[in-house]
């Protein structure tokens, strides 16, 4: 079992950082998978890597999106050198328009297709960025860091990892990382570049935590395609393949399939469509003349002659495979014999919708092919032992698990004490926890506050725990409002009070008892004299709260409203 | 790929059933995982086969449990001749307290243990049913029903299969099922019996799909005890297990590993302490003299020298673990190096809530085992391996295959057909949909109205789809309430409007712009000389609506409450 330093660290905030040190601090994606943001500073300057986006759980209702939380830079704007995107996923670039809302000259440094596909997401934001284009191979400064990128394999094209060297030491960070040894594009993650790295000697390695408890190896992208064209040769009729609209790989295996058996394909899904067009143009992905059609020409087309690739593969309930399942998509209703293919991942906490989608989709006749019953999906990150050759490979003094929930962290950091690292040099820190690189050693020196921000439509950060908390209540019993009009200068209500529930009760009877029990109490208020409407609010949620209470066991949201007359 | 009859069936009611036949429907537990309840017709007589509850999903928020729907029962009580029970799972026998309801002198029949569990469960409803105890091999005419019953194996003990012969035919409906081959307690399924039930001539074989998908046999349950065995052994401090409180096997490796590693138990939650007495009681659980402490002796042993057995095991909020998880439990406070094993499923939907749990524990110091890290987990369910023995021993003319969703019943369906059974003669029936076994041929004939029951509380069924749609949008945007009195001669309002919001905003001033903007709709309804307030409501309900909708992009409730003076 583990001799790593465990329990949650430091709860006081860091002290001075010491001249010649390096402070690193994760303003979200540790302790949780989502909205990766990590800030480098080195005198007195900042660099950040990656600023994503996190999807809200069951317990944050009606929120969009969960952003990493700005405070801790937000006096220090100016000091911020640049912004290094590792790669194009929305758990890494989709808070950055929030984050141009600060600074809008931003220096953000991506690939090619990362820039792309930012650009394309800043423009619905009417921002335009400062993007500038890095690439494998390169070594360029940036402020006080002097910057080496990486290729590294993962389930989108054109990902890096990151060399951070400043005079406090060398920092190497992978980004999202899998080792596929026969990747589709050849582009093969620079396990020689990290091994020259780790001659020169990196003091802090920050790893992709995702698959650190799965053991041994990731399959090879390309063994997917035999398993879907085998789908696609045997299937008389509409074949759907749904999988992540960034997947360029796994979508050109796709294409591939359908050439060779003849069917013609239409992308499903505005995101889809979208970065499918970007893919093309940038070269990523190979879309020969004549093969797309549109859903309007797809349905025209003999049903043994089509391919829909497809977004909804994680069961998102407004996705068009998902109307498909509910038989409401208004171009595609699947029949019996059709075939879909969710050839994806199911993230965690998806399970209930996919599983929806899967059972809809079966309830209509459709076969449905997904990673529980034929190999159609493989990970973008690497397993253990895909991990222990990067440990192996760089020899770092320090190691800083990144990129997972606190189970994945733990276990990766006990993969890089088994291959030499000392216990006391791996640190497992979470959001806001303050990591220093001082003369060699990685220590948590302290903590800065890392909250959930939350994007509800338009707005940001005034949807916050007591608004969430609300909704969870008024979710689970709805709400009983009572109104009335009191004289103040009486305490006498000079209306008959007026009762109405939502999401309390379907019987238009339930809350009969509410009324007389409310004008008793308003009896006795008035009684005693009471003439303030907030005392008169108070007992009357306190005797409609124990009546519900009583009477149906259930905890819907009082609201008494006084109004004075 | 299949060739069964596929899509979701009849629409329209059945016809009457022709007399000799035998009919068939499921009021829950088909198209889904959980309120199992099949009713058999024969003579104009009922038969029940188990009577379970289901839990709520994610879109049935404030819902504790939901019922099979008894409508189409509800007119015929007097014609049920009994209730049998296949085992004492919630979802074959929680729902059985709310039947007796309606039919207090209702005869049950079950094994030992079930009927236990449902004693138990009754008393909490102050009820006393007529429970009648049966047992494997035995043969009883219930009214015009002849039953057989077979032991079967599964994830508690005391499991029956029950034949039902009619003149109309035989039905052999497994209940839950496995084959393990090794029980713990020696008590094989009665593949035998089957076999010779085969040779009479099997009509209709009802059979439980939950693995259907799954390929190849789930491994023997004692295998696990080894692992335990190895996890006990090597933790030099506390060891806390959590599993099913059913689950008396998986509970007797863990005692037995206990004992052999010099460790006192404590049994922590109410139905672990409470189902364990009864095992114990009924001779199914050996526990040895001075084992078991209670959780205050357990706090004054060393740690090595202590292990609990606990609940919680699906992430369930309020359970022990879940409290240690977020250390807020009384007793047990986790430290680094406790060892906490999951010995249990994910059951699906509770992913999430099981994750939470697991990096709670984590984040603490805990190590924590699961089936994700080691086989401390066997399914109670027949993979697709053992499905085929069953079918290759029960050679049936008919199958209808009961407990799962589409996707498992429609992989089970096609297990039959790879045994021989006629794709035709294989009826995939969700709830609701009448099989009607004629002339030895079964037939989806029709459909009975069969929607969920909820209990909330302690009412059933007032709590409805009008209800939870409310839930929906209050629990995503919360509500904003604008009172007004109106003088309904003049349609003058006679107070300045209240607004509030609750689960919109923490924001205190978000809603700032509402109060001119209804006193502005206010003063234009009035000048239009519109008295009615359920006018004067939907006029302002519109324009908040639409500012809100503008302004934030949300959709919260919108509550006018216009009281006439």
């Amino acid at each position: 079992m583990s001799s790593l330093s465990t329990g949650p660290g430091p709860t006081t905030p860091p002290p001075a950082l010491p001249e010649g040190a390096l402070r690193v601090v994760a303003l979200g994606g540790i302790g949780e998978v989502g909205r990766n943001m990590t800030v480098f500073e080195f005198g007195g300057r900042l660099l950040i890597v990656d600023c994503g986006v996190l999807f809200p759980e069951d317990d944050q209702p009606g929120v969009d999106l969960i952003l990493p939380d700005f405070r801790a830079i937000e006096d220090r704007l100016e000091d911020i050198d640049g912004l290094v995107l590792t790669h194009g996923h929305e758990d890494h670039i989709g808070a950055v328009p929030f984050l141009l809302r600060l600074v809008p000259d931003l220096k953000i440094y991506g690939s090619r297709f990362t820039n792309a596909l930012l650009a394309a997401k800043a423009k619905e934001h009417r921002q335009r960025p400062n993007l500038i284009e890095v690439r494998e191979g390169e070594r360029r400064k940036v402020g006080e860091f002097d910057l080496e990128f990486f290729a590294v394999n993962h389930s989108i094209p054109d990902a890096l990892a990151v060399a951070i060297r400043t005079p406090a030491g060398v920092v190497l960070h992978t980004g999202d990382i899998k080792l596929d040894q026969l990747p589709l594009d050849g582009r093969l993650t620079d396990l020689a570049g990290f091994s020259r790295l780790g001659d020169e000697g990196v003091d802090l390695f920050c790893v992709d935590s995702t698959n650190a408890e799965v053991p041994g190896f990731v399959m090879p992208e390309r063994d997917i395609g035999p398993v879907l064209d085998d789908v696609v040769r045997k299937v008389g009729q509409r074949v759907i393949v749904a999988c992540f609209a960034s997947h360029v790989h796994r979508v050109q295996q796709v294409l591939d399939a359908a050439v060779r058996h003849g069917r013609r394909v239409a992308f499903v899904g505005r995101s889809m469509v979208r970065n499918m067009g970007i893919a093309a143009d940038l070269g990523l992905l190979n879309v020969p003349d004549g093969l797309l059609v549109n859903l309007d020409q797809a349905g025209d087309l003999p049903e043994s002659k089509v391919l829909f690739v497809s977004t909804g593969s994680q069961g998102e309930p407004l996705s068009a495979l998902s109307r498909m399942a509910r038989g409401e998509h208004r171009q595609i209703s699947i029949r019996a014999g059709d075939t879909v293919v969710l050839a994806s991942s199911m993230i965690p906490g998806n399970e209930t919708a996919v599983f929806g989608v899967v059972n809809g989709l079966t309830r209509l006749g459709a076969n449905v092919v997904h990673q529980g019953n034929a190999k159609v999906h493989v990970s973008g990150h690497a397993s253990a032992g895909e991990l222990l050759y990067l440990y192996n490979a760089v020899r770092p003094s320090n190691v800083m698990p990144v990129h997972g929930e606190w189970k994945h962290l733990r276990a990766n950091g006990e993969l890089a004490v088994r291959t030499g690292v000392a216990p006391e040099n791996v640190v497992i820190a979470e959001d806001g926890v303050v990591v220093d690189l001082v003369d060699g050693k990685a220590t948590r020196t302290g903590r800065v506050e890392v909250g959930h921000v939350y994007v509800d439509g338009l707005s940001v950060g005034d949807v916050g725990e007591s608004t969430l908390s609300d909704r969870l209540v008024l979710g689970e019993g709805g709400f009983i409002a009572i109104t009335v009009a009191v004289d103040t200068s009486t305490g006498r209500a000079v209306t008959r009070p007026t009762v109405s529930g939502r999401g309390f009760s379907d019987d238009p009877k339930a809350l009969d008892a509410v009324l007389p029990m409310v004008e008793m109490e308003l009896a006795r208020t008035e009684a005693e004299g009471i003439t303030d409407t907030h005392r008169i609010a108070q007992a009357v949620r306190r005797v409609v709260g124990r009546w519900v209470a009583d009477t149906y066991r259930r905890r819907p949201m009082i609201v008494p409203t006084v109004i004075p007359v």
